[in-house]
């Protein structure tokens, strides 16, 4: 799957087109949510996406989702290409529409809150606009990389990372150790070591935590490129910063190092590249 | 704190009592939860409650939420004890009712949604009610010992544990490894090998998906008694079962470990004490 997918030239979008594109992205992520929720604590058909290897469920729910989002692409912006985690890559004009239907597979298998719906349009270069849904618990979290918002039933505003100025004081995040390498894993821990309180698990949930501002550093690693495209507007547009843990693009997944704020960013690249 | 409190002669307990005493927990649960949410994903003044050793933060929120159902209690039914995280023991007259305003206090700091507020009874030897609120998603899971029963809005339906046959077969949630003391270590270490998927993090609320059905096992190190009174009534009305890792009364914690059935228990059972 994805085959060809990567970096290209990068399509040039007009505020007005930016604007109508985060508008779909928040609709879209609200409506094809609610397709999980039947799926949602119930028995589930789990297949293994893998033969052996690390445990990669797939359900029903996860197709189901993405499928409508696939349609509602083709019926608006038929010319746009889509690169979904379950259905696989279909170029179109240069602007890409990246799927996770369900980030938090394993999270949603056991009955827990911490998984999303997400969406991203990516120009070639970056991810231009980005939505993140929690159906159950009716949250949206979306961006376009420079405003980010949260909306929850009547509850709307804008999301604002903290102003965390040093790694000591900082609450870090991250979905699991043993998903870094042999290499970052040293990294990782130093970092766990100097942070004020680390928690472990939540996939997209910790990054939309740091854009809140209730988290000012996250990291995950070993990352598809849908697993993180979505949040990077989100990320951005609230005022973090988000690059790879060698301070290059994350558009591409990888092992990404998200932060509250520039100075905390370039801080905790310097402890995880010592 | 906590002085005195521990296992005495049962205090015999009709069953209308029961049930008012149930309705009761209920309602405070839902009310004092309310009150934590003012604090929830702001900024918190936290304090470091040991001097050294593990961080364990205490808020406003822990404290608001554990005085409004300390009120609650002494209005209602003023010769019962309370045994409450923050605020410790008043002896009273041998049923006890046993708090943990925030359960999963550092998910709760860092805006994540597994977290709790928990309130049980203890009989002497049995917590007979128990109720979890998680307020700012809505849901209220109770039980009884006999029956247990799920609310969110108009959503109520009874709690009941899968029926999960096998180790091999059996979703695992643990709130994390680094809680299980040496000998115990290795001990959930073999369980998470034998399960066909494991989970980390969560606290209260990997309890209530075992009661939900979607998790089969799950274990907790190092429990105070008000980490776990509350969710053995709500685990045994779903159908659990749930010791401590030596097949023991759990009520006053330690290291627990609910199943989803007998059988299953007894899987589990003879894995950790291998």
């Amino acid at each position: 799957m994805g085959d060809g997918f990567g970096f290209s030239d990068r399509v040039v979008v007009a505020d007005r087109e930016r604007a109508q594109y985060l508008g779909f992205a928040e609709r879209v992520v609200s409506r094809a949510g609610i397709e999980t929720l039947p799926f949602f604590r119930t028995d589930l058909e789990v297949e293994d996406k893998r033969s052996g290897g690390v445990f990669d469920p797939v359900t029903a729910a996860d197709r189901a989702c993405e499928l409508v989002i696939r349609e509602a692409i083709r019926a608006e912006f038929p010319d746009h290409g889509i690169y979904g985690e379950e259905y696989g890559y279909e170029p179109g004009c240069g602007l890409t529409w990246v799927i996770d239907p369900i980030d938090g597979t394993r999270a949603f298998m056991s009955g827990m809150l911490h998984w999303g719906v997400l969406l991203g349009l990516f120009d070639g270069q970056d991810t231009i606009v980005g939505a993140m849904g929690q159906p159950f618990v009716g949250e949206l979290f979306s961006g376009d990389g420079r405003h980010a918002r949260y909306q929850r039933g009547e509850t709307k505003f804008d999301l604002r990372t903290s102003s965390c100025a040093s790694v000591h004081d900082a609450v870090f995040g991250t979905t699991g150790l043993e998903w870094f390498g042999e290499g970052e894993l040293g990294s990782v821990e130093r970092l766990i070591e100097q942070v004020r309180l680390s928690r472990v698990g939540g996939d997209c949930y910790i990054h939309a935590m740091l854009a809140m501002g209730s988290m000012d550093i996250s990291s995950d690693a070993n990352l598809q490129c849908y697993d993180i495209q979505a949040l990077i507007p989100i990320v951005r547009g609230a005022g973090g910063v988000v690059t790879t843990f060698h301070g290059e693009n994350p558009c591409l997944g990888g092992t990404v190092l998200c932060a509250a704020n520039g100075p905390l960013h370039e801080l905790a690249l310097d402890i995880v590249r010592a």
